[in-house]
């Protein structure tokens, strides 16, 4: 077993602090990874207070993590010791299922669904008729100094993308572009995203690289004018005449708003046959007026993160664009402040825990 | 003016009532048919309660209009004098905009939409920017002795149907053709139809003879023998076990409860990337959980009636198949009980009234 400091939550209305924990070492396929920087995620926040009435405790949040691999299991081909990887939101998956043999492991249709990288199987054996076929309740994430993970769900970060640069990209990235790929946005396709957090803005980065013309509807006036600085359009979303004048004209919409939020105003900006695809709020979403979706023959989709293919392919596609998330680097020890400004608004856009901090703390 | 005798609310909370008023002579292109038999749809009621709060009066109700033509404008050419033919929902569209030239007319995107067969534009003036492109408030429909309509609106009822069971498919049956058409509904999918009036038992038996495999959804007990008597599975909504053991297993789902509906519980039933389409409720519908939604990449989508081109088609598909709605005859005198009924979920499963029966009060 491996001696592993990370931040835990111990019950829904606790501060993260230091935990120490132990982690079983890297077997003949897993990777064993020290963590460098770990991206801070709003649905982090939904998870240690416990908002999807699902976390099991003490929660080490985490998945957005890079970091350098220190350790391989002698059966690992895919890495190699020095190497500099990433984890996003899975660390496994049954493999056996229709959607795990499409390379969906993201929609794994086992009783567990997929192993996620803190927090345990998305369906706990409560949920799963007594099952649980990965033999863990609980997993810790990245907030940690140290990861051990199956090699085919570690994903290799590109020489041109900074690490601390690639870490949102590892869930932010990952859910903003799977959707785009899968609802197919073109060169020229008109792309709607609404609410300019950290998926918000790296889902306007990305659809505008794909070529697409792209409009940021905001309830915050001042993200106005950042996100005219990303070089897409901006709209207020209280402005009513200028939704007006958009109507029906969206090929594809995204939801990025990370709580509950009124869809219809954004409904009817849709051409016909057109989806708006939900990502932020996991949730029940405010009542849909089915008249405007009928209208048109429109759609209101969800999807969730992206399978590990396409987060190996928004990695490289970042790279080869040049683009990527807004960070703003933090100190472990700041973590508790960061998840008050991440539900206030306030962070531009991006919050990544540099983890050398927590080394800091390990060698007092 | 030709003199017409049709049956009218004349205000949101009145009975309908014999109305007589004029209808403008066939135009070149226009056909003049004597109505021989007309559906009742749900929404018939909702439009004389102005439950959609768009109702023009009087509102003469009917768009599952099945009669025989005996006159033509001189320019007609698809239609002659003695066909049997039929008029649904609509009687005419913009042809212009970018729906209309892909044959979709029933989503025309001019500012008043489509021409509804009763109760004028679908965008009236006040929600068109004052605009009117059709030149018409309000229009009247099939509960009446005689309609004239542009002959590229009029349909060809097929030899092998019987005429009054023709006008339903009008209305329910491509309602629910079209949906089951543009989700591409193959024959061995798995096909969820909830709600088993007008529309879902058409829903049903159209899937079927497409090749599916159909499951009926009800909440009423007694229709459970009565949709195993169609050849199709049958579960009662309430049954949670035998939800239970259907989840993630449908390919599509149609929605064709007439009104606000928790659908919770059937997108859970749908497979990864599959589609419920609503069909039934134009309103704003009860909250969707996108926890359900987003887990399988699923979508809730909505679709209006279907093009002319589909019309046409479900009527000969009905006629090849051998199949139409189960309906119950009913003089025009008795559409008031006949609307109460059909709010009670007593009908089974349209109501088609006999227009000879307003004959004899007009001989009165």
């Amino acid at each position: 077993m491996l001696k592993v400091t990370g931040y835990a939550a111990k019950h829904s209305f606790s501060r993260l602090k230091k935990y120490e924990f132990e982690r079983a070492a890297a077997k003949a396929h897993e990777v064993e990874i020290e963590v460098l920087f770990c991206g801070v995620c709003h649905s982090d926040i939904h998870q240690v207070k416990n908002e999807w009435s699902n976390t099991v405790y003490p929660c080490v949040p985490g998945h957005e993590v890079v970091g350098r691999v220190t350790k391989v299991g002698p059966a690992v081909t895919r890495h190699a010791v020095g190497d500099m990887v990433g984890v996003g939101c899975m660390i496994d998956s049954c493999g056996k299922c229709a959607s795990c043999r499409d390379g969906d492991q993201n929609y794994c249709e086992s009783p567990n669904s997929w192993l996620a990288t803190y927090n345990g199987p998305m369906q706990p054996a409560s949920k799963a008729g007594g099952e649980n076929i990965y033999g863990v309740d609980n997993t810790f994430g990245g907030y940690s100094n140290l990861l051990v993970v199956k090699e085919d769900f570690v994903l290799k970060i590109p020489a041109g993308l900074k690490p601390e640069v690639a870490a949102p990209i590892l869930c932010a990235g990952v859910t903003t572009y799977s959707p785009l790929k899968h609802w197919n946005v073109q060169a020229g396709d008109k792309v709607g995203v609404i609410g300019m957090g950290g998926l918000g803005h790296m889902a306007a980065k990305l659809a505008k690289a794909m070529g697409a013309e792209v409009t940021l509807f905001t309830s915050t006036r001042d993200k106005i004018e950042e996100a005219r600085k990303l070089g897409v359009d901006a709209v207020l979303e209280s402005d009513k005449d200028a939704l007006e004048k958009l109507a029906s004209s969206f090929d594809f919409m995204l939801s990025t708003v990370p709580e509950k939020h009124d869809l219809n105003p954004f409904v009817q900006l849709l051409k016909r046959d057109a989806t708006l695809c939900v990502v932020g709020a996991l949730e029940p979403l405010a009542p849909v007026n089915n008249m405007q979706v009928a209208f048109m023959r429109r759609s209101v989709a969800g999807s969730l993160i992206g399978n590990i293919a396409e987060t190996q392919e928004v990695l490289d596609f970042c790279a080869q664009h040049d683009i990527g998330p807004e960070i703003e680097m933090i100190r472990i020890q700041d973590i508790n402040d960061a998840y008050k400004k991440v539900e206030g608004g306030d962070v531009r856009f991006r919050y990544v825990i540099d983890m050398a901090s927590l080394k800091e703390e390990m060698a007092e």
